[in-house]
């Protein structure tokens, strides 16, 4: 079992079970941070705090929908985040309580390190609200989609530019991914601002929310929206430059044919001159031998015909 | 009449008319679980169970849409799971009251065999819960619809990775059937989904559920909003996957035009040069005949067009 | 005046006015079957039935939305239905009170001879609901859609087939002819799914509603969702098939592209060589001329080109 | 100022301020209707009907959006019908209490003058139902929406077949234009729909609405649910036309690459043909000098190079 | 501090924390508006006004959603503006009670130098309602997006008919940029319009709100669904033009590949049969050697085949 247990006063200690056990007995509020629940921690969960089977198993499975359960006894919120390295997201199960705060994550969330330190400094400064440590974990969660998004942003913008500079397929690869990535991302915002929106709303109030606190978590659903709304756009931006694509590609390609068509429409009737003139008719090799037939049919009818055409795709303004 | 019929302490018994007359008058719960609902069993339901007219029609023809009916003594429900292999939905209906559960389904639903199993042990045990037996039945039927969700979106993910590699008319068609499953999905999911989330908030509660029981098909309602979040968002991404499909198609028609483009570009010219000096001009043939004339009309012009025509290429960074 | 009177008993007499004022002072019910409104009609409607102005309009000029009026006296409904040989929609305005059943229709239903011989030997054995006669008119018009549906998953699929095998102009007339006749279903079809929603929830109950008819009108509800999300499933599917005639024409297109510049590619060079060597240069045709320079320059040199460009080709995969 | 007044017993005067003023005094209800406010007209409103600032600021800039206000002692009513060309729509402002209309328009209302004389003529004759003089002028335009939507149906229908038969630039310039048009519509009807939706269920009842009244005003709203539906289903159609279009174009183009592919495959190998056997090697030159070598190789050659590709191209289905 | 200190009577002070100590101790209403945010301007915030850390938190981050948060004591009020030179929005966060509005703004907003020279006026001539202050300063904010859409409405007509003319590929950037900026617009539109639904329907009203200054507020709202709906409307028109584009494209390469194509069918097959008579078979050499020979075969069959296939265009309306 691996994780962080503080206690009441903000001292960090071992998490075994013996410890869980003495704080619960103690009565006062703890956070117990568990990484990756192993079968102690999901014995400490079903047998120790006596959590409802249907979360213990939701928490022992990953992937689950954000969502927030009302289990009489405790409440069961599953969050997610984004990952630093903008990978994926990140999963928190929280169980939650007057009593005590116990999130289980899957690998070691980085953005729990900061929470954790200055929630430590504060209680052993006396401010123990516990309602407010469950409002800065989460907000360390959702705002760790900003950069993401930030990111995303500046991503759209340059394959634009890059698309109307010179359209290739691995732009085409990069949309698709990226759209994927925005449907994830849309996937566990659109359920998450829906918990907030109710929180507010709600009768069935998480223990120590007060008015002033309900003011902090009112901001987590207001930067939900922000992303929310962020994603909703991104995803129009993102059609906008597949749909750019196609037309960049498809303009392209009729420069490159109205260039082939140039080239075919001279040469091709400048080339049956010259056949013409290579045929082996016995009057044509015998009565065609001057130099004025030469300069008029053999090289002025040729100049002729090249600035006729010419002329003609400068009046349809092609060239 | 084929199925089975479990009585309340578990044990499973043939499906005969008259087994089930016996077990309604004994007045304790039973599960019959028809397959493939003949004249008997519609003569049963109609005539010994007393259901409804319109009841016992929906039953008889498959292909209804999920839905929950207060047919005040009983519960008609529709529920909807899907293939093991892939290929289609499963339908099945419930007949439920406190007395007896009453399934029908077309063919034999394999998920149920492992459900009926586990049943059969619990009220051998004791354990005689008649709503969680429904839970679990329904609960199996939902269930299947993961893995073939999975299998799509490995699915997607494959041809996403072929069209970029290669785009083919296969894939057209692969893309079409696809949509066409997700679209059936979504036909049965949206309804399903919408009668579990009434289920909670309604107070024509199912007979015996409990808050306990409640929670469990809350959690049910979970899945199918997970279902249709996936449903959804596959969707998104198949109309993507054709978008791709067509910005890829055109991408390799403008490479292709390109490639022709350059050959007409270097061998038009260069061929009607050839031709030029392949005229049968007397004076031409009279005096171009020295190897001077040989060397720089005959090949050096020919080698000069080619190299103009090169430099013109890469400047424009076609090749 | 054309049409059918059916009296209580279920006896069918002419439909003169005559024989229908005489009824209406009986008070006992009766329904009105008018088959394409004329003067005569309407007056009936006006000055006999003392319907509300609006409500005779409305009757009269068919192209009405389907829709439930309470005018006090009397409920004025409309209802469409389709057409057996898939043509259009069937329209039929209903005046129903709890003394009569007016119905307006334009051509005659065939949906209706089914139901009023149904009708009449159900009223000659004494069974004489009257809000059950008018469920099973409209039973007759909604169920008319489903063998039009039907008809149209059949053609949606056979079109896609065709469409990948072989895309057509005519394809792409056939699928906007299909889009159209969807629009106007899904014009016809929520707005009845939206009347028979609020049935259901509505206090203004229609005169003779039992519950237990009104489980037969929930039915009928039931069958609007149904088809409602049909319609929606086939648009989807329309758009679908769009896409893949644009996407496969596409791929065609790069195909015989792809041909042509293979062509291009191989027979361009050679036919500069052969061009080369058809050049009158004094000094080539006197030099070149042993057998060894023939089938080096004119035979070999062609059919290393030749191999040479298969051989690129091949390596690029385009063979 | 210019526009009409009519008085209670429906003569028609002169709109000077008097008038006016006279009619406010008598008490009785009197309709004005004003055409392009003018300084005096603004006046009027303000100064004499003592109508808020808002209000009149609203009506003097036109281009408002359809809406309903209720100024406590007058409803202030912006509604807009189409003109009758077909080019745009006609906004009318109307100020409506219990003892006066005061309508404003810009340019002329051609359905107003309808309206006026039949009201002129029904007021002579005592029927004086004030409501009812606002319903028909707001009836009069809405119903000029239908046949701008009938000009549109029709549109739609033609250009369709010519796109299919012909795709050409102008129609794209078409398209736009009309969904252009459609757009517009959709503006103005939108929150017209919703006035009269609100307005039966509202209880800021309008003055001397009845029972009776509130259906024509229902009648109304029929009406605009209607022409949503068409504008709706109309835009659909118009982006499937698109759609249509963009296929036809791409399937001409595979068409006409057909043919070229089909000609340059013919007649490439042809050439090059015909190009070797005029290659000036001394050796095939004095070799090749018989009828039997002319006839095979010169006539015999060629036609079955020919008639194999032709072989080749109705085996591939391309001719 | 930067910004503008504007007392009960009207008059405009320097913006020094003393002075706004003396005008919050003096208790009557004032106006402070800050420009840009330093470190003196956030502590006045939050230790002379004692906001709430959260509200002023945000008004130092701009870049915030509009919103209406109802801190107890005081409204904190996010809204947006567009830039005069309609590059990007303007955003001033509000705080307003009975006793003080304070307005902090990026850089200097243009808008508000009217509204304060105008209250400053009104103030010193009586009128001094605080609401109506804050109506003015919100409708400047609101009113500066009507030209920036007109420019983008005429915008998008040029771009249309520029696309119809010539298609190009910066068209395509303009479109993405609009699209961008729409995208933008809407994003603060939306919810802007969502607060002043609210504040009309809400009971926490704002102080000082009277049904007078309501009228005006709800004024503000009908602006604000006026530029949602136009904003719809334009997304609707850039998609169109989008599509329109890729039409126009694919038309001009239909036209361009048609050229190409009469080119090729006419010259390819004059070529082969000049390149046929250019053959140095003996036989042909030796015994074509007549007029008749060089007029009949050279000239006249290259009419003929030039002329059929003249014809044969004409027929299938290609020239």
């Amino acid at each position: 079992m691996n994780g962080y247990l503080m206690e009441a006063d903000g001292t960090v200690t071992a998490t075994t079970t013996d410890a869980v056990k003495q704080n619960i007995s103690a009565g006062s509020f703890f956070w117990l941070d568990l990484i990756d629940l192993d079968a102690e921690g999901s014995d400490l969960l079903l047998n120790t705090f006596h959590f409802h089977p249907l979360a213990v198993e939701d928490a022992e499975h990953f992937g689950q929908r954000p969502k927030l359960d009302d289990y009489d006894d405790f409440f069961y919120l599953v969050v997610h985040g984004a990952q630093g390295d903008g990978g994926g997201t990140v999963e928190v199960h929280c169980f939650y309580s007057e009593k005590f705060l116990v999130t289980v994550e899957r690998g070691q969330c980085s953005q729990f390190d900061d929470v954790r330190e200055r929630a430590s400094r504060r209680r052993q400064q006396g401010a123990r609200s516990n309602i407010m440590l469950l409002y800065r974990i989460i907000d360390a969660l959702i705002d760790s989609y900003f950069p993401v998004l930030a990111a995303l942003d500046e991503q759209i913008d340059t394959l634009e530019d890059e698309i109307l500079a010179q359209p290739t397929e691995a732009q085409l690869g990069t949309l698709f991914t990226m759209k994927r990535s925005l449907v994830g991302l849309r996937k566990v915002i659109t359920p998450q601002r829906d918990i907030f929106a109710n929180l507010a709303a709600s009768d069935s109030a998480l223990p120590g929310m007060t008015p002033e606190s309900e003011r902090y978590f009112r901001d987590l659903y207001d930067h939900l929206i922000r992303i929310s709304d962020l994603v909703d756009s991104y995803r129009d931006l993102l059609t906008g430059a597949m749909d750019t694509h196609l037309s960049t590609v498809s303009n392209r390609l009729n420069l490159v044919m109205k260039q082939l068509t140039i080239i075919a429409t001279i040469f091709l009737p400048l080339s049956f001159i010259t056949g013409f003139f290579g045929q082996n008719f016995g009057v044509m090799i015998s009565h065609i031998t001057g130099w004025a037939a030469f300069v008029f049919l053999g090289i002025g009818l040729q100049i002729l015909v090249a600035i006729g055409l010419l002329v003609l795709f400068r009046r349809r303004s092609w060239l």
